[in-house]
Formats: C-alpha cells, sequence, structure tokens
C-alpha cells in the first residue's frame, strides 16, 4: 500500500494500523484547509483499503490541536472584503465535511490526546472510537470567548457527551484536563505519563487486532445508525449482516479457532 | 395466576413480583432459542396480568448468561447446508424480538448479574429499568473477537450507554466488572456480596411497591416514547395520562394518603 | 429596563444577569400556575432583552422547588367536577409550555439547587444550561408514589440524563442527594457550602461574562438543535451562522482583543 505525500501530516504504517501524526508543532497543530484536505486524502486510501484495521491519530511536539488555522481565518477574511461573501463559510463547512467523515470511517479510529485539545481539535476528539488522554492535556470550547460559534464542532460534542454537558462547555468556554475529560465521557481513558500513555495504547491495539476487521466494519456502521434508521430496520438490517458473516471466512475462521482453542487468523495480523 | 409450564427457565411469584431464574447451569446460561420461546410466552402472562408489577430476572448457577447458544448455532449451519438459508437471520432476529419487547414491558423488569453477562446476556441487561451487579460479575461483548457482529445486541448497547461508551466496547470486545459497569451505566447499582446483593434487591422492591401500578405502567411507556414520538405530541398525550391518573383510583387513593399520612394502599400489596 | 411586577418571584437585575428567586418559602416554592404564568412574562422580557445574558433561578428559604401546587390542584377538581373535565389537562401541560420555553431561552439559564428539588422543580433543574447544587439538597420523582405521573416533567429527565438513569428515577421514586445528582448528570457542579455554592455562582458568572453574548445565542439554539433536525442540515445553518459571527461585531472585536491580548468588550459588561 502506497501512503499518499502529504507536508501537514506524517504517515506510518505497521501491522494494518495506519499512524497519523499532525505535524504543524510551530502552530500547535492548528486545523489548517491544507491539513483537513490531507486528511481527507488519508481518508480515500482508509475506506478504499480494507487492510486498515485501525488509525492513530495523534498531534507532533506535544499538543494534539489548538484550533483553526489563523492564517486561513486571515485569508478568508481578505477574500471577503475582495468579494467573495462565502469564504468563511466554505472554510468552516469544510471542517465539517472531514470530521463527519472521520466519524464514519471504516477503519477504528483511535486519537491519543495531549496538550491542547481545543476547538476543531476538540470535535475531532469527538468522532474517535476510543479516546486516550494525558491527564494534563487541556480541553476547552474556547469560540464565543472569541466573538464566534463551534459551528461544525458543538454537534459532534452533543453526540459525544450528550446535551446536558454539551451546553456547559459551549456557553461557559470551561477549560478542563483529561482526567475531567474521562468523567465527562469525552475519553475513555486518562494516563499520567508519557509511558503510561503507550501502554495503553499498545494493549488497545492488541483488543483491536483480537477483532475480525470485517465484523468491526459492521458493527462500527450498526452503532452509528441507532437513532438515525428506525430500530425495527436497523435490526433486520442487521440480523441479515449476521448471517452473513457467519457465513462468511471470519465466521467460519473465528468458530474453528474458537472450537480449537487458538487465536484467530486475524489476531496476528502482520504487514 | 397460572404461571406457564418451562424447562429453560424457573418460575416463582410473590406479592406481584415474578421471579424468572434464566435455568440452564451446564451452559452458563446461554440464551437458547427454546429459552427466547419460553420469555416470550412468560411476557405474553405479564402483558396481560396487571397484578404483576415486577420481573426479576437473574441466573442460575452463578452465572446471568454467558450468551447465544452454541448448539442453535448448529443447527442452523445444517439448516442452511440444507437449503434453508434464512436459518441464521431467524435465528438472530427471534432474539432480538424478544429483548425489544422486554424493553417495553408494562412491568418493571430488574435485572440481577452475576458471573458471566455476556453477549445477549449483556443486551437482556441492557433493557432492564433497573440492573444490579456483582461486583465480580464479568461483562462483554465478545462478537467481532469471534468473527460475527453483535446484531441484535449493539442498538440497545448504544440506547443504554450512548454512542461513546458503545462503540469503543463494541469495536474492542473489552471485558470489565460489575464496578465499571457501574461507572460506564450500564447498571444501577453493585454489590460486593451475594447478602448485599439480597440486600439492594429487596430495598428496591420496596421502592417498587410504593409507586402505584398504573402510573409506573405509564410513565414507563412516557419515558420510553422520547425521542421516538416528537416532543409537543408526546407532551399532550403525557397531560391527557396525568388527568386521567388523577381522576382515576390510583390517583384518589394518592391524594388520600397523602393527606392522611398513612401509605397508599398499593404499598402493601399482599398475593 | 423595567421588570415586571410579581408576586410569587423576586426579580433583580445586575450586569446583564437577572436573579429570579421563587418566592413562597411557606410551600417551599411549590410551582403555582400563578408562578408558572409570572415565569412566562419574565421569558418574554428575556426573549426581547438582548442585554440579557444570563438568569440565575433559585427558590427563596431554604427550598429551590418542592412540586406542584396542592391549591392549584384542589381547584382544578373541583372545576372538574363542576363539568371542566380539561381542568387538570390544562393545568398540568401549562407547566409543560412553560418548562419547554425555559429550555430554550436565549439566555444562559443557571440554577441554584438547594433543599427540596421535586417532581416539577426537577423538571425546571433539567432545561437549566448549568446546574449548581448543595451537597444536601433532595431530589426526587416522587408522582408514581401518590398515584400519579410525571407527565410533563419525566421527558426532559430522559433528556437530561439519558433513558438507563430516566427509567430508573421515575418508577422507583428513589430521592438523592446533590452529590449523587452530579454523579447522575443532573447538575454539573455541588457545593457543601453557602459559601462554596455563592463562590462556584461568581466563577460561573464570570465565565459565562467572558464569553461574546451574541455568540453563546446563537450556540445554544445550535445544540439544542442536535438531534432535532437533521445534521448536515444543521451543519450547513451553523457554517453560515459562522461567517455571520466572524464578519459581525462580536467576531471583529473578539479578533481584535485576541490579537491586542486584551479582554473583549463583552467580558465587563456592566449595567
Amino acid at each position: 500500500m502506497r501512503l499518499p505525500e502529504t507536508t501537514t501530516l506524517t504517515l506510518s504504517q505497521q501491522q494494518g494500523v495506519l499512524h497519523i501524526v499532525l505535524d504543524r508543532p510551530q502552530a500547535r497543530n492548528a486545523m489548517s484547509l491544507e491539513m483537513v484536505e490531507e486528511l481527507m486524502t488519508v481518508f480515500d486510501l482508509v475506506e478504499s483499503e480494507a487492510g486498515i484495521r485501525a488509525l492513530v491519530l495523534r498531534g507532533g511536539g506535544g499538543h494534539f490541536c489548538a484550533g483553526g488555522d489563523i492564517k486561513d481565518m486571515a485569508g478568508a477574511r481578505q477574500k471577503a472584503a475582495e468579494g467573495d461573501p462565502e469564504a468563511f463559510f466554505r472554510l468552516n463547512r469544510r471542517f465539517g465535511e472531514m470530521i463527519t467523515r472521520a466519524n464514519r470511517l471504516p477503519a477504528v479510529l483511535i486519537t491519543v490526546l495531549e496538550g491542547a485539545v481545543m476547538g476543531g481539535g476538540f470535535g475531532l476528539a469527538c468522532v474517535s472510537d476510543v479516546a486516550l488522554a494525558a491527564g494534563d492535556a487541556r480541553f476547552a470550547l474556547p469560540e464565543t470567548g472569541l466573538g464566534v460559534i463551534p459551528a461544525q464542532i458543538a454537534p459532534f460534542v452533543v453526540r459525544r457527551v450528550g446535551l446536558t454537558q454539551a451546553r456547559r462547555l459551549a456557553l461557559t468556554g470551561a477549560r478542563f484536563d483529561g482526567h475531567r475529560a474521562l468523567n465527562l465521557g469525552v475519553v475513555h481513558e486518562v494516563a499520567d505519563s508519557a509511558e503510561e500513555l503507550d501502554k495503553k495504547l499498545a494493549e488497545l491495539l492488541g483488543q483491536v487486532r483480537r477483532c475480525a476487521p470485517g465484523a468491526n466494519r459492521a458493527t462500527k456502521a450498526l452503532v452509528l445508525d441507532v437513532d438515525q434508521v428506525p430500530m425495527e430496520q436497523l435490526l433486520d438490517r442487521a440480523a441479515r449482516e449476521f448471517a452473513d458473516a457467519v457465513n462468511g471466512d471470519e465466521g467460519q475462521e473465528g468458530t474453528l479457532a474458537f472450537v480449537r482453542k487458538r487465536a484467530p487468523s486475524w489476531a496476528g495480523d502482520r504487514d
């Protein structure tokens, strides 16, 4: 598999896992339009290559992502001044398209959250299947304090933590750390040292590898469709997918491995 | 009231409470199709007998329910091999019909969760009104590790604990105990000994008995319809049910008991 | 700004914050129809005066609100006896109209919860953007214990804490304190003394003042529309509002203040 050329991201691949590092440390990995487009290109690959079972998304230089990019904002302001009134709309909406797609990627999306996890960075954390945070990571929705709104972010925060917590976070700009993020349900695990964080990530990748890739793909689509598709219709579809899975390669290998008390073939997946 | 004849369940009745024991201890109470059908027969009774105010559902032999039944799976595989391609679909979907109905039973459904609470057992726990767990109970969604999908289960897990936790549990097969189940919102109470578990169950049944049966039935239907029925329509219906309740027997007895500072008639319900 | 004349509420205004005290201490601030109508009049003001950025709602005399008013219930019973069968329906539904509107007020709604937070009082707490509770506050849904149903309340409890916790609370009438309310997600902060409660309220008002009023209004409407409006449509609208905000007074002042490292004009808002 050939990885795309990128300038804002550093990519590597290992044992079915694609590692993506947001790599603009001088800007605390602020989410530029270029970064959004490069993530979209990576998502093309993830959607077409069934061999990619998991993505690990983290930030280089000690921060996950500090929010939107100031230069892009200045650029949009200039375009607006030059008679392109849609410039801000497009800039904002494109981020929303990226995050919407990230939420539904067929692979398991894991975020590792350190340092600043603000605005768009917070939104991205909210669409991961599993989020691991450093205890001293700093989360916030600072938008309304700057006179703007968390337009493409707040809806995903609501889906992540529920309306009750989301309304407080969005209307107060409250800052909180990784431990509180665990408590609020933004993240699933918290670690108080880099070693512990790496250990938890390794354990998690071990768990994901023991799950059959195709079954995980179907299951992810299923859980994301709850409350989007009428329940009876969803359960009918799911029963059909269950029958397909049982009769397919993974179901047969899984049954055989279970009976023979050995690991299934996918658990030892190597490049 | 006559209880149905059952071979996979042991039934008993006491003070308006129907106790159901999943009774296939040799198979850790794996959910066989026969057990599903017998539960459906019990649900017929619960829906027709207003005298049953609560159900207590637990497993015999130290386990709640370890998941689906292997023999049923083998049977469906044989039927499929003999030219009945719908066999797996029907087996899976029937469990979903049972759990969908369990979720909406007019009586208060209480689950007592010990030992293995896996797959379908986990799903059943997720539709109870109140769930009590032993601290050392073991929960998991092991399906994708076996090459199949938690088709009729995962949607109820999403409704139980929300998308954020459900996606992690379904895509990692993570195992966790009763204390963590409390923390994740799968269960409402946890107990670290059999005595404590029995004591919590007795307290809970006392609370339920102090609630008027008809009012509880209407209230349960109301909370389950939130986000399924448009809010204004739901509130209109609820106001009408409120007026009916106030003017009905329970409302009049409740008001009188409150004024006279005595227990209402239903609180001392005996067989 | 002229505050309306009220007899069940005590109103005062300070630095863009409207303080509302439920003021029927002899009845533990039971929610009478008169109180409901006076709250509706206050909401008219809040909806028309953009200068009101936050509301602080609390109860006088040590209790927040103990539920519905007994005299109103007796009055409705008499009207029903006199041939007005809709009397209970209207009484109940009117409370629901008030709470539905409270949920969507353009200002940030803060509740300070002490003493009894029961029935309708519990419902009102459930629609606040931020809820602060005393550690020894007492919460419950006592309705079904009285033979009636939490008709206009339970749906807002479901939206507040989710179905899993709401079904237990509504079907058992369980009582719990402020610490447990924090744990269940009913409230956001808990304080164990009056001083701590005042301190937390002051800090919270400071946070809210640092957020731009117009941006907060748009953001509140946005988070409340999640799962009510299709997601793509919501994100399109939000991107348009983002563009408007950036180009508007608040967005320009926010950018300037950020660049100049000074507080934005709205942060020091005074009467």
